[in-house]
């Protein structure tokens, strides 16, 4: 049973005393049976609360500063319409109250909190975004991370790792970007995909004919999720751990990756599909910065000297991140040179940047 | 100075007694000299409201259902790393206290109420949604319309017409889409723009070099605000009103419309880029469906029997509106088919229906 949280707020040109406005709106709290307290600010405006039938709650702060906020909080099964009625009522008021004064009125689309889906989920640079999740479809805790798929009517399925946003079913666009933006040609070449349990570039990739792709991606739970749920991003690609021009082994990237060192093996691509912070069963590095360029140095190791390297980035509002990630690239045990591409990817709600890497 | 709201909140696998959990929290928020009101809520679980120094305002409640929901409202001037350091304490007691018991935490990005710069506009949709926007470049109350531009470190400069996003300066993937998709060819062709106040359109078609394009934007304040504010999106286009190839009538585009019906002129294209309430000096239909269809009507009058008519729906999600625009095609003077598709228009953070519609 969810709490609808509702807020309507008034921003004013001056600041006004609540005595011209508090009594004008207490005739609508009683009409709603509401019991009112009045809390002792020590001079931070006037505070009071209101607690009326159904678990319904209701503030009132008239800010010393020109502001003038309205919470009220009711269970999903409540009266909405009633309660609608009564923020309708509430804004009217106020603006007759408040005329001439009033800058703006905000009201939002109210707040679900504790639904039983979760539509809330921060884009990287920390902004409040609501999806139109209706269920969700998959769900395991992995001996690695929460794995989640939600169900978007707009955007399909929806895979959510530890709580970030992965891919959708829309998001061909960011598998096109993570595999060159459509300017490659990977007839006949070895390609190396580190993670990408979702299947998405591998259903993509092996389209082209690739001489041989080799997916390494540590989560079998999250194929299994994939597999089933986001057919339109993975088709039957994931059916089988192998099949023509692919393999994909259910393994931890980073001894496989020293073994492909060991062994002198090197790839035409290698495409870092790796979460934001990378998963590994000997995370042998303290600082995550410091893993991600362990595994960023081995790939570079393995990448044929005329070879590609592909990776995602970070929203393109989160500069600090990427030019923290620019400079492990000038500290790898070979030099690269790089260049970067802002892509608009339909489910994450914010640009994205991905890194085209070489060997220099 | 905004208000920042809080919230962290507890799902529950089961019901929890108030006593179990809110005597643990109490020296949490002693600790903070907040001043604490227990309120009866007639048997709908805990509630105690605490206020404190500069303005603080916490709300803990433990709802009878399984749910524990906390508020804390303080000004944005405040200690937030203090607060930041109450609300991770309280957090890591409430997971201690409530131990084995948790389905799910969440702690939202703070709501920022009455900010100067508002950063929320909800979708077509209904969804809640924050925008990273850092600056108003531009704020005009026309006769017809409230315009804003906001600037987003992301998406560039965006204009906003009566609380509506309609365009960002990162956006050509609308201009395009209300172009036909790249699949057209303007060259020697006569056109006619409705709306389009933000010289996208126009800038793009005009490339293709085309007979004549008539564009008939009822604002001269967009248009004023474009030009200085959204260059990345109109370029130089809308710097004089006519020029090669193109011209551009400040007008009411219904009564143009009627002069073009009755002189008996048609267009190759005509794109209509009106917002999605048109505006007209003389809206002679009571409806808005009914003065779109008049629109609509007068613009397929114009079409030229090869011609094709582009127009933006809305919202994928909002499939009765959807259904009823196309009811609408059902009921014109004139036979007409459509087809549609679904785009991703960067700055609206929801897929975007785009209409072609031609005469029967």
């Amino acid at each position: 049973m969810a709490l609808r949280h509702y807020t309507l707020d008034f921003n004013l040109s001056a600041a006004v005393d609540s005595a011209s406005t508090v009594p004008g709106l207490l005739s609508l709290f009683h009409e709603q049976e509401l019991t009112e307290t009045v809390h002792d600010t020590n001079g931070h405006g006037y505070l009071a609360t209101f607690v009326g039938k159904n678990g319904r709650f209701v503030i009132l702060r008239v800010h010393s500063h020109g502001l003038v906020t309205i919470d009220l909080q009711c269970y999903a099964e409540d009266n909405i319409a009633q309660l609608d009625n009564l923020l309708n009522a509430l804004e009217k008021k106020l603006t007759v109250l408040l005329n001439g004064n009033i800058t703006r009125i905000k009201r939002l689309p109210a707040l679900v909190r504790g639904g039983e889906i979760d539509r809330y989920w921060p884009t990287a640079d920390g902004r409040l975004i609501e999806y139109d999740f209706d269920r969700l479809v998959y769900e395991e805790e992995s001996a690695y991370q929460s794995i989640k798929i939600l169900h978007s009517k707009q955007f399909g399925n929806i895979l959510i790792l530890n709580g970030d946003v992965n891919l959708a079913e829309s998001d061909l666009a960011y598998t096109q970007a993570i595999i060159g933006g459509g300017k490659e040609n990977y007839a006949g070449k070895e390609v190396l995909i580190l993670g990408g349990g979702d299947g998405g570039i591998l259903a993509e990739v092996v389209k082209q004919k690739p001489k041989m792709i080799t997916m390494v991606e540590i989560d079998q739970k999250v194929i299994d999720g994939c597999k089933m749920h986001m057919r339109k991003t993975c088709g039957n690609i994931l059916d089988n751990l192998t099949g023509d021009g692919y393999q994909i082994l259910v393994e931890d990237c980073v001894p496989v990756l020293k073994k492909y060192v060991q062994d002198g093996r090197t790839f035409d691509y290698v495409i870092n599909d790796l979460t934001a912070v990378p998963i590994s069963t000997e995370p042998e590095e303290d600082s995550t910065w410091e893993f991600l360029r362990l595994i960023l140095d081995l790939s570079i190791k393995v990448l044929h000297p005329s070879g590609k390297y592909f990776t995602q980035g970070n929203s393109v509002n989160m500069t600090e991140a990427l030019n923290l990630y620019e400079e492990q690239l000038g500290r790898l045990s070979c030099p690269v040179g790089f260049s970067k591409e802002v892509v608009c990817v339909p489910s994450y709600l914010e640009l994205w940047v991905f890194y085209t890497i070489w060997k220099k």
